[in-house]
């Protein structure tokens, strides 16, 4: 039996192939059609645990598991270090995902994680801004401007006509390369200094956060009058602690999470009380003409990162490796033989 | 950054080049160092966790994560699937073992576990029974001959001057081809039916139970009369409700877990009040005065099988590995290029 190995250069290939923009679009699809098919007695999520640290730099190593029952578990784990980019030029998230067959245990694929999960996540917030911002949206605003808001902004091209973005970083040396990273998109980007931040929220119809917010530093940006039909992606939130949005704009907004018991442990839902979070996405997504008038009204899409979402994308990848016969096979695991002898190998 | 692949062929190399007694030796040494040196400040062992389920096959798939603070993380993920042999021609326990650099999330090496779980299942029999079961023991005897079987025997022979081993399985099929697989140790074998399996826990030195029982089946054997200081390993109990030991012989023996918190929860302390529950073994091997009495005492090894007992078998292959230039590197994830770009490999 063996194991496909995707390397980032055969993700590469798939995307040479394929096309980056289609690769997004086929992206956002798989996931509104596994969203919508979610069924939680088929597709067993636990909420992610992993090992959180300040030892040499402050971080996380998380696994996000998920088992589609009688075929697979997907398993992703998922380092979260927001010195990388400055201490080793590595990206904040590095990561690796596998599938393994629940039939027996062995190992189907391993690939890297580290796009896939910035995919999957810009995937999601198109997915969540299609059922609940205004379709005629064209103004969008991102808060951090680091590798997700990327893929945030590129995601919601394909789903929006988007005229102008505004990119507001802590850090200006990272908004400051931000056009250049989404040049290949040709939407004018104009980069926010600090003081006109909360304009900037005002004016826009769609907002992603995407930041290395520090645990216990609050929101990412004042409260401030918006438009009424504010549709906000909020995605770094993912650890207990750490949040992007201020409580008292959550407060009057429909909030959607990605996935509930954890959104409550981790992302801007830990600021509500239960009564207050909204049904998550994949429930707008079954009965979107329940929610349609939500699309006039101040929406949150609370995004941690939902392990159904890494199946969907690692699956999307696989399934492209095989059509075009990328990927390596590797006899990784000794099960050739007698299976009551674990030396057997060696005669 | 590469990631280090040891495929069960690169393995096979090292065992070949090392000789798989001296393996043995040092996988049972390095453990016996490991346990010695263990600070649970500094190594993190959360309980495992995982999906169980009775779709395909009735089975488990688990994760078994440890970090080293400031160093790495092991990360093994088991699939147990009884069925496998008879069904799929596949060993019980398939699996897969992953070190992650806790540094930046980055996947260091990726190695079979199917092997790995064999080897350090028998080096932790074998250093239990170093500090629990008499020095002169002679006689050993299986309850379950399958695949961990052969690494039990085989630890204890690197400890031992065993003169006989007795065996005994429910299936009379997998003992009868227990003595070929066990040849190359040169131990007489004894196959035992089951009516006198009893006879044989009361004559034997030490015990290996490394069983598939089902869940509330009870113990693999019934309450005799043993040798005073008869030490028995029970290998087989990893999951609630499954246990190997009779209660009555458990609350009259020593008995010491290898992680106290999952064997009260899957091991054979879960049939005994905490208090009643000894210290674990890697307390008894930094203080080896304090417990050499219980040598001549009744003893059990509850062996769930601990994370620190995977990081140190899978170092030790890849301390190997690299020694003998084996083993595959490969750029799985993508981390070249801007940190804040993740389409920048595509340039």
């Amino acid at each position: 039996m063996q194991t496909t190995l995707l390397t980032i250069d055969d993700i590469k290939k798939i995307i040479q192939s394929v096309g980056l923009d289609r690769l997004m679009r086929e992206m956002i699809d798989q996931l509104d059609h596994a969203f919508r098919q979610y069924d939680d007695s088929r597709m067993i999520v636990p909420t992610r645990d992993g090992f959180s640290y300040d030892d040499i730099y402050p971080g996380l190593l998380e696994w996000m598991p998920v088992m589609t029952r009688g075929e697979n578990a997907t398993i992703k784990i998922v380092g979260y270090h927001p010195c990388n980019p400055s201490t080793q030029q590595l990206p904040t998230i590095v990561s690796t995902v596998s599938v393994y067959d629940v039939a027996n245990g062995h190992l189907i694929g391993l690939m890297d994680g580290v796009l896939l999960t910035a995919l999957r996540t810009g995937a999601a917030s198109a997915l969540a801004s299609r059922y609940l911002a205004k379709a005629d949206s064209k103004r969008v605003g991102l808060i951090g401007a680091g590798a997700q808001a990327v893929t945030q902004l590129h995601g919601l091209a394909q789903v929006f006509d988007i005229e102008r973005v505004q990119v507001y970083d802590i850090d200006p040396t990272v908004s400051a390369t931000f056009a250049d990273r989404v040049a290949f998109m040709d939407i004018p980007v104009e980069v926010i200094g600090q003081h006109h931040r909360e304009q900037m929220v005002s004016e826009v119809d769609i907002l992603c956060t995407a930041t290395s917010a520090a645990v216990g530093s609050g929101a990412v940006f004042d409260a401030v009058e918006t438009a009424p039909h504010l549709h906000i992606n909020a995605v770094g939130s993912d650890f207990p602690g750490k949040i992007e949005v201020p409580l008292s704009l959550l407060e009057r907004a429909f909030v959607s999470p990605d996935f509930p018991a954890q959104a409550a442990k981790e992302g801007e839902c830990q600021q509500l009380p239960p009564d207050r979070m909204g049904p998550p996405l994949y429930d707008i997504i079954r009965n979107p003409s329940a929610y349609a008038e939500q699309r006039d009204n101040l929406t949150v899409f609370d995004s941690t990162g939902w392990a159904v979402e890494d199946a969907v994308a690692s699956q999307l990848l696989l399934d492209y490796a095989d059509e075009l016969k990328l990927g390596q096979q590797i006899t990784l695991e000794s099960l050739a033989g007698d299976p009551q002898n674990p030396y057997n190998f060696l005669t």
